[in-house]
């Protein structure tokens, strides 16, 4: 029987446009920085894809800087912490949040950067950033810190799968990866705003106007842009209003079953796809496992853990306990998910949860 | 009229077997995080590849740290330097060089890390790396410093190309990218000897054993893996000696048609692709530009300087004034180069020559 797979918040098949637009990109030879016919053809494709980039996320395309994903991008938390705090807000990926753990930055100086995610990898709560006043960027439940002067967000979940745009969010620096919306793994951008001084990604060969040196990857920006761009095709025309549908097939169905599982973040506004179900006492990491050897793939937490399997930082932040916390699995549908995936994962999920429960009494 | 493509140190064309191997890999739907299924295939994936570089440079697969190039390698230059200091060979690429420029690293304190090039990308000129000694690593002409106690090799453009073995010189880092022996762009690898620490290249979701956290490029380290045991094939097979031919064949050419060109590292264990002209009075720039339109892809200096087209450094550190360093163009050549390319390269750029003499007289 075919697998399913309900992981696209851990990362999404590949799009039939990226891998056309990658396959096409093996025929350029050239290197962007070289000056003859075959370079400038290569620096062509990467500028064509900067610009599907800009248009799909609302800003110039000189805004845009190629990365190796949200994680490179996010180490600008690194580089411009000179005289600057960062504040991470406790929901946000281990990409943004590790800059937070890496030294020192959170004393109680002026000056600081607020980095959030727009939505959470985990249950698909959607933030609405703040508003900029004439003091900075309001800052929540933060102690003494009231206003930031620096916004970055963290849009990697929400690009493609709901309207955004870095221009209206007034958003000084804006980081993305590619194999969320259906581009290749390990390509990503840093969005900064017109004027604003970031010190570089890394040095070197001055690519990127200086911004990022070392050669472009020119076969992945290639299915990035091809990438964005049929998103916000999809986008545009509803189809995550059909895997809204399904997403609530799928919880109506898991509801029936346990009245005991907990929708994380059911009442708030989440992205459509995704699905958290913390069912008390039945760990996760069980749920995963028992659910692959059945056909599922889904997870428990975030997947950029390197296989560490433990309690959700995220759902303690929003007040559960450790226990609960490990006992949540995400459930991420994507626009090929069909509704035969989900009645049949409810129905097997059932079994096993109904197993589980034999076990356990 | 084909072009013809004699820009190899820039970067190469992608290999067939690397190709094939990135087309397969778009199949892979995981994240190689992730403990299911897909996520397993898509580990699998990265330890195949890992496993092919370890065997191409003579190390051991856990010693080989995937990144986004040799530049974002080159960056364990900059969390390494907390009380040492960087020295880096005033002949080595901008990737190493400009970390030393970066910070005040280049004090006089001891416990300093010593940064080289084994292949010159703009000469092809091979440095012997040093033998290790009990106080060190010995460093020529240094001023002060005497020994290092820790050695980087950039061994970008030798891998593939002459035989290296890690393990045999001793190093404890070294830094490479996949474009150069035919792999794609944007791929790269450091490789860190058994029991080196490193602060980590990128924090995060502690990918790669924590030494460079963000989800891997499986399709560019599918290549990557594909492409250097493709290279590593080439190179048993003694096609560079065929290469090495064509070389020769190219600058007897231009010797005969220009007796006060110089051919650069001549005399010196060069790679065997490489040749480097410099025509005293004849912008390298220049030559790249009428040759580019006569349908040459060749370089004036190193590729990975967006655009710029300044005079050498490496040829300056050689010992050339900044005029003659300006009038030097490389000449790089591929397997797939043919005599018909080089005897056409050689008749195409006499009568260029002469035509610039016409001028200048």
């Amino acid at each position: 029987m075919k697998r399913v797979y309900l992981d696209h918040n851990a990362t999404a098949p590949l799009r039939t446009e990226a891998r056309e637009a990658m396959i096409a990109a093996m025929d350029i030879v050239g290197n962007p920085s070289s000056v003859h016919g075959e370079g400038r053809a290569a620096t062509a494709l990467v500028e064509n894809a900067r610009a599907q980039v800009a248009v799909a996320v609302g800003c110039n395309p000189a805004e845009v800087v190629f990365t190796s994903g949200a994680t490179e991008a996010a180490s600008v938390l690194a580089t411009h912490k000179d005289g600057r705090d960062v504040l991470v807000d406790e929901t946000a990926h281990d990409a943004l949040w590790a800059h937070d753990h890496a030294g020192a930055w959170m004393d109680q100086r002026t000056g600081h950067l607020l980095a959030m995610g727009l939505a959470n990898s985990e249950t698909g709560v959607i933030t609405q950033p703040p508003e900029k006043t004439a003091e900075g960027w309001p800052v929540r439940d933060a102690g003494s810190f009231a206003h930031a002067d620096v916004l970055l967000l963290d849009i990697t979940q929400a690009v493609g799968r709901i309207p955004f745009s870095f221009a209206w969010s007034g958003a000084d620096l804006a980081v993305l990866s590619g194999h969320k919306f259906g581009g290749p793994k390990g390509v990503g951008a840093l969005i900064v705003r017109d004027n604003f001084d970031i010190g570089p990604l890394s040095v070197g060969g001055g690519q990127e106007m200086g911004r990022r040196s070392g050669t472009e990857n020119i076969i992945g920006i290639a299915g990035f842009g091809a990438g964005i761009a049929a998103a916000m095709r999809d986008l545009e025309a509803g189809v995550w209003d059909q895997v809204e549908k399904l997403r609530n097939i799928l919880e109506t169905g898991v509801e029936a079953a346990s009245k005991e599982t907990i929708l994380v973040g059911k009442e708030m506004q989440r992205l459509a796809n995704t699905s958290c179900l913390l069912t008390p006492g039945w760990k996760g990491e069980s749920q995963v496992m028992v659910m692959d050897l059945a056909g599922f793939a889904i997870s428990a937490g975030s997947a950029c853990s390197s296989g560490k399997v433990k309690a959700s930082r995220v759902l303690q932040a929003m007040g559960y306990n450790e226990a609960d916390a490990a006992s949540a699995i995400r459930v991420s549908l994507g626009p090929q998910t069909t509704e035969t995936d989900v009645t049949r994962f409810v129905d097997v999920w059932t079994d096993k949860l109904n197993k589980h429960r034999f076990r356990a009494a």
